[in-house]
């Protein structure tokens, strides 16, 4: 049986997948209801317009990744395809922060599709200001979630010098994101580096 | 008088513009031709197709980009359009560093064109290779240079640790870039991030 709530996400799951594959430019409402086997008033009926659907798809893709950061493993064998994975043993602060933060560079399918996507509704806030507000609070909670593990690995850190760490590690997780997308930095090698950044980060935490 | 290399130069102008403005995706050779003011026989003439004139544009954006950073200055005030800066004074080795980094984070229209065509072209190679050989020599020849001033400021440091600093402080800036173009990052606080970011490599290469 499928329920409203069923079709809802399969809509944000279509979306994400052209927005990922055609940018956010490439997302016309009726090659949407194509895509997702529904129909175009189906898509108005949940989300009222094609902006809807864009900040909706934002809040998806970003509940998406806190759950395939907060789920999985990053030595783990890559995954074939999207599929919920166990929640893990409690870790240590440090293996979790790790985790956070090196589960965004792997191969695995919903990851490339996730970053991609979530690239794109970036770069259409350049010239598009509809997203901004959305895309700040979503980067905003990604960087004080990050300066919280950092805050567990170093507790006696003052909370604007954790926030700064954050900002850097999460701004840097992106950076080296795009260009593993894009073919040009091998992902092992991205993973040492951002490995790498988290030690110097940690470091200076604990020697200011 | 227009020159031949003058009319292929405004051809490459427009196609960044363009690209910055609709994307890759965006780009068709007729209106870029509309744009630039030329036929689409005199872009097929320099440029052979479609993919020539991506590479053409992506060596532009950076020629373009090495121009400004060695040639501006990081405390200026914003520009209002593009136009050649004067030559400085030679610097320091940490300042020209800092120079060389922090020019690509300035309120100047040319540099936010520049960086998001750049971003763009980027972008385009998560699914058309293309363009992904030129990127990647781009993104060695960027890495190289700033490890280079790096070893200038630290010259005791290993040449391969200076490479991963450098891999690690470019990625970060185009993280930074990123959020900064999009608007949800203020320059003055991308800025800050960046600088920290600075001491905080050197200090790492200076006691490994």
């Amino acid at each position: 049986m499928t329920t409203a709530s069923d079709r809802r996400t399969a809509i944000l799951e279509s979306a994400a997948r052209v927005i990922a594959r055609r940018g956010v430019r490439g997302l016309r409402v009726e090659e949407l209801a194509a895509e997702a086997g529904v129909s175009t008033a189906l898509i108005y009926y949940h989300f009222k317009d094609r902006a809807g659907v864009l900040r909706r798809t934002l809040e998806f893709i970003n509940d998406r990744a806190e759950r395939y950061t907060t789920g999985g493993e990053p030595g783990a064998e890559p995954q074939e395809s999207p599929k919920p994975r166990e929640p893990l043993e409690p870790l240590e602060p440090r293996q979790e922060l790790e985790r956070a933060l090196l589960l965004e560079l792997q191969d695995d399918e919903l990851v490339r599709e996730n970053s991609t996507a979530w690239g794109e509704l970036r770069a259409s806030a350049v010239f598009e200001p509809d997203l901004r507000h959305d895309l700040a609070k979503a980067s905003l909670t990604w960087v004080q979630a990050v300066a919280d593990l950092l805050g567990q690995v170093q507790p006696m850190a003052p909370a604007g010098t954790l926030a700064l760490a954050a900002e850097r590690l999460t701004a840097l997780l992106e950076g080296l994101s795009m260009r593993w997308l894009s073919g040009i930095l091998p992902l092992a090698h991205a993973r040492a580096l951002m490995r790498e950044a988290i030690a110097v980060e940690l470091e200076r935490l604990e020697h200011p």
